[in-house]
Order: structure tokens, then sequence, then C-alpha cells
């Protein structure tokens, strides 16, 4: 049962930040792993052998194909940091567990889309496949939900899961600036990518989330569930004004357990100043866990970087050589069943409503008439003139509604003739 | 490899509020665990068999001797939860574990004091020893140092660790109590045992940061080396003008690697009062892990209670089940040494200072003289009239230094004739 192995050795496919990082910690701490066992690179594998990097790889064997360096022989271990849900990653990945080798990997594309296939196969093979490094980093929120809860019930899921965006709201709040010139500046500082699409779009945050949802419920991962709105379309007017109510804008990530099934969702919503939520800043991850037994459990950490992503892998590889054996999510993968979506429009919640309107005078009369009519009911009413905001905002907070009638409430806003634009709808965050 | 066995008999000894809700997690779902094997309890253990119980045990086999059941070879896993450091709980796990079966306990004085001895007897004999629901009840702080830090090297711990008296300390400050009235009222509730001392006397917390610091450094644990203060002293006056400076007193549970060795202590401290550790209010536990490569992770949950104390035993016996085989705590038994203690007195941080004065003239004055003859360096300095006090209270807050000029410091402004009462010294939390 013990595994006597006294030398593991590990192939690396995608030589990233996270790779580098990772030969690293392995080049000064072969001997990480409690149990003793040694680590040693014995084949790495990147688009370009020649890139510069700040670890040496010359003395390491270079495979140009991640598939060939999946079903060598001369690894005990695969490791793929190729990332995308497709393509070579998927191919490495299979590969390897086809083999029956053990898979560690930080690829959240790759788990949210077809952890399900991939996980079926894994136990067929008897090989493990971890991914602790797919979600908040060096933050433990994979091993956490799928073996420390695994003695209570989740009734749900709620955080930040992508520092960039968190990043981005946390500047354009500190400086006063929108969200173009905030982007420019993370891209220039590292914190996003070329292309920002997968962060500030939602996808990475509905990637993390559709795992930990899969893992907390018990079922196969299910991206296609997911309904993600990312910050891109977050003004600044409507940061401050929600500051003025008690509130901070953050990108949430939630996955709520219900009778009907199970609700995934990202997108921007307003958490009370003093909330745990609101007040994780920068590039700052955090999650709420609620468990049935437990009560809410919080985590909060670096979600992403070189070293923290690094240590996750390491961890990952260092649980492999435990001979653990347990199934990739919650439950056996042959018996893993898709979400069963909630039907938005149906799904409670509180909301933020921002108008902007010409100055003039029966607009609060129209406006409060007209939320009557669609069956909202007002929680606070703020106008506030904002300086260059080309008109007067009105904002509303809601009492509990079904999301439906949000939107049936903007949709009958949009026509009153003083509206400037169409009413601004944000949910105000479940917690 | 595969632990292929399809049912798991579980032995209980120990049938207080956290056995009774482990019974209950197993009789509701005896299939918990991820792979799907099942559990059965074959066996309970109890001082008492009649007393009333919200659980019925008349269907459950019993034994009169814990170590009776520990042997039993009807049980495939032991659960521990009769408490205390000695005497018939480190008996029955000795037990268990010298038969090579797995042992699951909750009892953080066993492990603190003795931790080191049962884990070489546990790798011995090839029997996992788990602790989870030893330390923050449901919140996995024990799997998160034990697994996910192992591609780490952690630098310290700073937490709460003792619900009880973090339940005083919020009633105190919220209701204007002093602190026997407040332990009275905890004891009513049932968040404070009949004899608290090993709540209030800091000894739980002592016994909880030991065992994270053991799994921390990879040391065996060291409770010997511990510093130890409760809250009995903590007075409202002191809460009140601790607010005042921007602080809350916590008791702070903290273990610290320096290249001299580790330090362990448990004391009270001040926290700025936006800092999680101060906002963590009530019978929460809290914790800061921080890592060279992952920062600062942060994790807050419910410490105790039946239900995520009972969810933390039954994860821990889900992980038996995975045949996963690493060392009890991050090396192997038999390489762990002791925690080389760090001098107190040398060691740096921060003071908050109270001194009860006549009010006097040149009082302020001689004060800050003797400060600076014993060489603490000022960073705020408050007289203030407290209702009551029975005189001035003066508080400084100080620069960092050793703790050695702090008690100096205390020594000879004890000697001032204006002062009414020795001061008192409260660290400032290093974080």
């Amino acid at each position: 049962m013990a595994p006597t192995r006294s030398e593991w050795r590990v192939g690396i496919a995608g030589l990233g930040t996270v790779g580098v990082g990772l030969l690293d910690l392995l080049a000064e701490r072969p001997d990480f792993a409690p149990a003793g066992a040694l680590t040693r690179v014995t084949g790495v594998c990147a688009r370009s052998r020649t890139r510069p990097r700040t670890s040496d790889i010359s003395n390491l064997p270079w495979f140009d194909d991640p598939v060939a360096l999946a079903r060598s022989l001369e690894n005990d271990i695969f490791v793929e940091l190729i990332g995308g849900s497709d393509g070579p990653a998927k191919a490495a990945v299979e590969a390897a567990l086809g083999l029956g080798k053990p898979v560690v990997t930080a690829n959240k594309a790759l788990i949210a889309e077809h952890g399900g296939e991939l996980a079926r196969l894994a136990e067929e093979r008897g090989a493990p496949l971890l991914f602790e490094a797919a979600v908040m980093g060096g933050t433990p929120a994979v091993k956490m939900l799928r073996e420390a809860m695994v003695g209570d019930e989740v009734i749900g899921l709620v955080g930040i899961l992508n520092g960039t965006c968190n990043y981005i709201l946390t500047e354009m709040e500190a400086s006063g600036r929108d969200f173009s010139e905030v982007l420019a500046e993370a891209q220039r500082l590292g914190f996003a990518e070329a292309d920002p699409t997968m962060d500030v779009g939602g996808f990475d945050a509905a990637h993390k989330i559709t795992i930990l949802a899969a893992l907390a419920f018990g079922c196969a991962p299910t991206y296609a569930a997911a309904q993600v709105e990312g910050v891109a379309d977050v003004e600044l007017m409507d940061i401050r004004l929600a500051r003025d109510l008690g509130y901070r804008i953050k990108l949430v990530a939630s996955a709520i357990r219900s009778s009907g099934g199970v609700s995934v969702r990202v997108h921007p919503a307003l958490a009370p100043l003093d909330h745990p939520l609101a007040r994780a800043g920068g590039i700052l991850n955090a999650l709420f866990i609620e468990g049935r037994r437990v009560g809410r459990i919080f985590i909060q950490g670096a979600g992403a970087g070189a070293g923290p992503t690094a240590a996750a892998v390491a961890a990952d590889i260092a649980d492999v050589m435990t001979g653990a054996v347990r199934p990739v999510f919650r439950a056996p993968a042959a018996d893993l069943a898709s979400f069963t979506p909630v039907d938005a429009a149906k799904t409670l919640g509180r909301a933020y409503l921002r108008l902007l309107v010409r100055d003039q005078p029966g607009v609060i009369a129209a406006v409060s008439e007209t939320l009557a009519e669609a069956g909202v009911s007002i929680d606070s009413f703020l106008q506030k003139p904002v300086e260059g905001a080309g008109g007067v905002p009105i904002v509303i907070t809601t009492h509990v509604a079904a999301e439906a009638t949000f939107s049936e409430a903007a949709r009958r806003m949009a026509k009153l003739p003083a509206l400037i634009e169409p009413p601004r709808v944000i949910r105000i965050a479940p917690i």
C-alpha cells in the first residue's frame, strides 16, 4: 500500500511563469514532499525552447510534442501547464491518463469544460487527476471542497475568483479612473493579458466556479450551464454611487444548490463595504463555503502568480506520492450528472438599479410608479448629482424579487421619456 | 493499491456532543465518503451508557473499556473523542495504533502533548493518525498545513483558535460587562465549560497552535515550549482604551519560525480594528498562514460545535479510506525534532502599556522620562478619564523593541509614586 518509490520523475509541459516557478521550486527543494521522496524533472516541453527564461533549461531533456512527453516512460507524473480547454493540453492529458499516469494540471478551462470525461478516463485507468492550481492559486479551495467538506453537504459558494477583475475594480474606485484606463495599466503591470477577454469577460472566473461547484455538489463540471457577465460595463459612476449606499462592486462568482438544481453565475454584484468579500481588494481571491453542518468557512489568498501557483502544483505532486485513491470530483466519475441549471429569471435576489435622467419635474414620480407597476419594492432611493455624468443619476436598491421582475422593470423604465440611457441593473450579492 | 473495502466499521469512544454529532452524521449518511464505501458503527464506549442523549445508542454494541474497543477486531477505524492528554484516551489510541488500526481523534491535548511519540508508533505500524477536528472544528487548518502547504515553506501562523475566549472578549466590548460576568453568561449558554481553565487560561489555544506549528514547520509538537497567557486579566478599561486607539483585544495564538528557532505563544494582543483578526468576533476562529511562496492565506470559520467538529471527524474517516500514506506531521516521525524555543525576552514587537495614575502634576513627565530611560520609544500617548477607573489611565503604544525592554519599563514605572497599580503591558499583535 505504501508508495515506496524513492524518486518520482516529473515531466512538465508548458514553461510560462508557473512552469518556470515549478522548475525553480523543484530545483531548490527536490525533497519537498513530506515522505522524503525525491523529485527529478526528466522532461520539459514548451512552445519555444529558446525563449529567454529565468531558469536554465538547457540540461533538461527537451520534447517538441507534449503528447510525446505525456507518453514518455521517462516520467512518472505528467504536469500540464500549457493551458487552453482543447488542443495540445487536452491531447497530452488524455495521453498520460490513458497510460494510467498521474496528471497534475493548472488548466481551469480544460477541467471546467472536459472534467467529467477526463475524470472517467482517470478513474478507469486508476490515475490521479489533480488540479489545485486551477483555482485560487496557492489557496487550497480544491482540496477543501474535495476532501475537507466531504463530511458535510455544501449549500453554496460565493467568492471572488479572478484577480485581474478584482484589481481593476479596486483601482477604478481608488483612483477614479475608468475601466479602459485601468485595464491598460493592468496590462502594463502584467496583471492582465494582452487579450484580456478571458478575465474581464468573466470566463476565467466562470471556469473556476464551475470546477468548485462540481467538487462541492458532486456533479460533472458543466461550464455551458454557467451564466457569465464580465466587468467591462462597470462604470465609475456606479462604483461611486454604490459606495454612497454602503456597497462595493465586485465580480462575484457563485454556485448555489437548490431543490431545482444548481445555479452557477459570474456577474458584477454589490457587496456591503464591511463584508469580507468587499474588503478583499487588489489581486486577492476570496471564497465563502457554506455547509449545512460547518456553517460558513471563509478563505482568502493570492489567486495567481508564479510562486503560489507553483506551490499548489507541488502540493498536488506530493498528493500523488501518497497513493491516495479517491474520485476526481466528489463521487465516482461514472455517477456524475451534469448540473441541472436553474432558471435565472426565477432566481430571487435584490438589485441596484441606476437611471440617468434629465432633470425635469415628475421624474421621480414616473420612476416610482413604473417600479410599482413592475412589482419592484424599493429598499432605498437616492438621487444625487454626479459631475460629468451628463444627467442626474437616480439609484434604487430593491427588496427581494425574482430576476425577471428587475428585467421587466428595466424594460418599462427604458421607455420613460426622461431617461437618457437604458437603466443599469446590478445585482446585490447573495451574502 | 486501491482501498477496495466496501464497508468500513467504525468504533467510537466518547459520546459527548461531538460523538453524538458523529453518530447522527453516520446514521444519516453512511455513504458520505466520495468513493461510495459505507460506514457502519460497530462499537461505542463512553463514561455512561444511560446518560440521556439525542441519539439512540441502545442498538449499538457497547464497550465499557475504550482500550477494549480500540483493540476490537470488529472495527477497522478507531475514533477517539474522549479527550484529555493522558489516561484512557492515550491508552486507547496507543492500543489501536499498536495493532496498525487507523485512528481519528479530536483530542488536541493528546496530540499537542504526545503527538511525536504517537506519530512514531503510527508510522511504524503503518496506521494513519488523523486529527483535523482537534483544531478549528470544521475549518480544515490541519489538512491545509499538512497537505496544501507542503510545496511552500511556512514562515508563520497567527490566529484566534479559542472560541470561548473570543466570545468573552467580543461580549465584554459589546455589552460593557466585565470578564467574570460574561464568563458566567457563557457558561449558562454552553459556550464555556463549568471549569473554564483550559479555555480562559489560554491552554486550549496553546494545544492547537502547538499542533499547527508542528505541521507547519515539520517539528514534533512541543507543548512545553509554548508561552501561554490567558484572558482572565483583560480588563474592560483596556478593551475601551484600545478601541480609542483603533485596536481590539484578542487572544492571539502565534507560531513564528526564525533562524533561532520557533516561537509559539498565546496571549492577549491588540489587533487593528479593520484587520480580519479583529473582525472575527464571537465564537469564530481565524488563522493567517504566511508562506514564502504563497504569501498570506486567511481562513475563518466556526471553531467548535457538534456539527462542524463531527464533519471534520467524518472527513478524516474518508481520508483513511483513500489509503493515503503520508507522515503524520510534515516529515517522517523518526526525523522530527522538538521546537527550539526562542528567548521571549529578545522577541521584537510593539506593546500597549497602560498605567493608572493619581491626577497630579508631573506625572506625564515622570512616565515619559522613565520610558526613555528604559529605552522604549513612544508611538502614541493617550491620557483619558474613564468613569469608575479609580484614577486616570495613561496609555502608551510603543515602537518596536525587545520584550525585555517592555518588562524593564514596566518594572521601573511600577516604582513611580503616582502609580495606583502596576502597569499593564499588552502586546500588539505581530500582524
